[in-house]
């Protein structure tokens, strides 16, 4: 086994748009675990829009990644060297492991995954924080009722998939919004939703989102934010419901964005737009995870994943997510998964 | 007894601003009450700023007012003449009665106002639409808590005071948010508010809002919209409640309005903006009219009017409240209340 690891830093924090030179890839030691401490091989490492708040110097929900301190995210690996009984060598864990090929740890924060469930890389998907997302801001936010109308922007992304597919099971028409003929397909045609557009090649939002909810908007499902944002409040039915899950669209910005004020048209709706975070809800979570694995056990939730290979492209996945590279959900695959 | 009734019609739909030229004061037959009809003269006539919406061609949450017909409005009145027991001559009637100096009713949408509970005028104030506007909208929707800060804007007008004094006997700290030091003055020196500020004099909303706020922002209780609201999105704390009353700064300019796209800020605090109509809480109407006259007779709710004298000044009356003309109430007084 190897004694260095390899992380990526964050050696500058973009102004507007994240590039690769605000990343650096460092050579770190490995210590060895102490006791209860355990040292995990890096297998799977996800990259999410919202790491792109951290890296602002401004606090936001949570403390932003210090400079030169290795870049956060979630990851799933296995146990290879062991001091706590209840992570063993060869067992294998989910948590927040950063951007690295080794992560030291005491148990904080990380959970075992069961390989035997699913594939171990769901836990960063369909089965994790991405899952747990679309279901709390759907179904406590959206409250889906039977024929109602769902629209999800960004809808072919980790989230947005998995939000439609439950507001199906809910019995609604969903439309999805993405950014490519190869993503809106995919939604229509594997993923069963009623309907799907591409933001970047439709002219006229306010006249596709006529045709493809002709009876109004009930729930809205918003992950990017913007303009295609801005065109859904013209067409939301009384008493609608809109989950504020991303703004992607302005996280690069850099700047105040202007955009059309749409107040007015929530007291002619009666309606309610809600920002979550999917943290509030960690209490729930076993709720949550046990309906996801019925339902994708059932085959009613089907997934795509992304994969970009070796932890050096792990900056070039992040990046991709902004200019809507991805189906479904992006990860990085930073070491074999040992055979089974 | 005249058999002439003088009303103001309809006469065109404004592009943008209102003007004088949109209303046209008409002669009128006055047809005697058939039976269960009955005869009000008009004492007290209500302009608000909802009104502005009525006169657009679109259906909003309602039917325009049709061109040429009676201007929409709140009055309050005594029956002059009458075939129906219900309202016998003498008694006093409050409902919609439209701009006008006489009203034939069957009796739908009226309801009987007992002089002896309180001045007639406030069932167009404080004990009347405006009155539940802020009972309903800030209990239902901004669920003070004792401690909390709610900021209202619009504060010194017929729904701003009450929300503000509510808040005060939930125990919270108010800031008010109005058009001159007349306003502001008269928020912290007779209603209690803990400050108030002129936000047409204020060079700094941001610095001000932090100034007045120290511990941020839990409730804010729009009637405005516009610079103020974007100012107001910038301070508001984990689970802010957003209710949108109205949106006056708005109603007017007839175009597609640019504003600061805030719904990131919705994400990162966990907050709801929500819209209502005070006809949607039809049902617990009696509910807020016990509880809004208790606390009058309690002397924990104070209001001001702004009177008008004249069906004819109505239109100045009502084109005042753009230009923020009114502390208080506005209303027209058509006739003299009879002698007690």
């Amino acid at each position: 086994m190897t004694d260095k690891n390899r992380a990526w830093i964050l050696k500058s924090r973009p102004q507007g748009m994240v590039t690769p030179d605000n990343f650096e890839l460092k050579e770190l030691p490995i210590v060895p675990p102490n006791e209860g401490e355990f040292l995990i091989r890096t297998i799977w490492l996800s990259v999410d829009p919202y790491m792109r708040g951290r890296m602002n110097e401004r606090r936001s929900y949570i403390d932003p990644v210090p400079l030169n301190g290795v870049m956060c995210g979630s990851g799933v690996g296995v146990v290879v060297d062991s001091k706590n009984t209840e992570y063993p060598v060869g067992s294998y864990v989910c948590g927040e492991f950063g951007w690295q090929e080794f992560v030291h740890s005491n148990g904080k924060g990380m959970r075992r995954v069961d390989p035997a469930v699913a594939p171990l890389s769901t836990a960063l998907g369909l089965l994790g924080m991405p899952g747990r997302t679309a279901y709390f801001g759907l179904l406590d936010i959206g409250q889906p009722q039977t024929g109602q109308t769902v629209v999800v922007s960004g809808a072919a992304g980790a989230v947005g998939a998995v939000v439609g597919q439950i507001a199906k099971i809910y019995g609604c028409r969903v439309v999805g919004i993405a950014g490519s003929d190869e993503k809106t397909n995919y939604l229509t045609q594997e993923l069963g939703f009623d309907a799907a557009w591409n933001y970047k090649t439709e002219p006229d939002y306010d006249a596709k989102l006529k045709e493809t909810c002709p009876t109004g908007i009930d729930i809205y499902f918003d992950n990017v934010g913007g303009p295609v944002t801005d065109a859904v409040f013209h067409r939301i039915n009384r008493k609608a419901r809109i989950c504020i899950c991303g703004q992607i669209a302005q996280y690069n910005s850099g700047k105040v964005e202007l955009g059309e004020r749409f107040l007015w048209k929530l007291i002619e709706t009666r309606s309610r737009v809600e920002g979550f975070l999917v943290f509030d809800y960690a209490a729930k979570y076993p709720d949550a995870d046990r309906q996801l694995v019925n339902w994708f056990h059932e085959g009613k939730l089907k997934f795509r994943e992304n994969i970009s290979r070796g932890l050096e492209s792990t900056p070039a996945a992040f990046l991709g997510l902004f200019s809507g590279e991805n189906i479904g959900k992006q990860l990085v695959q930073v070491s074999d998964e040992p055979p089974k």
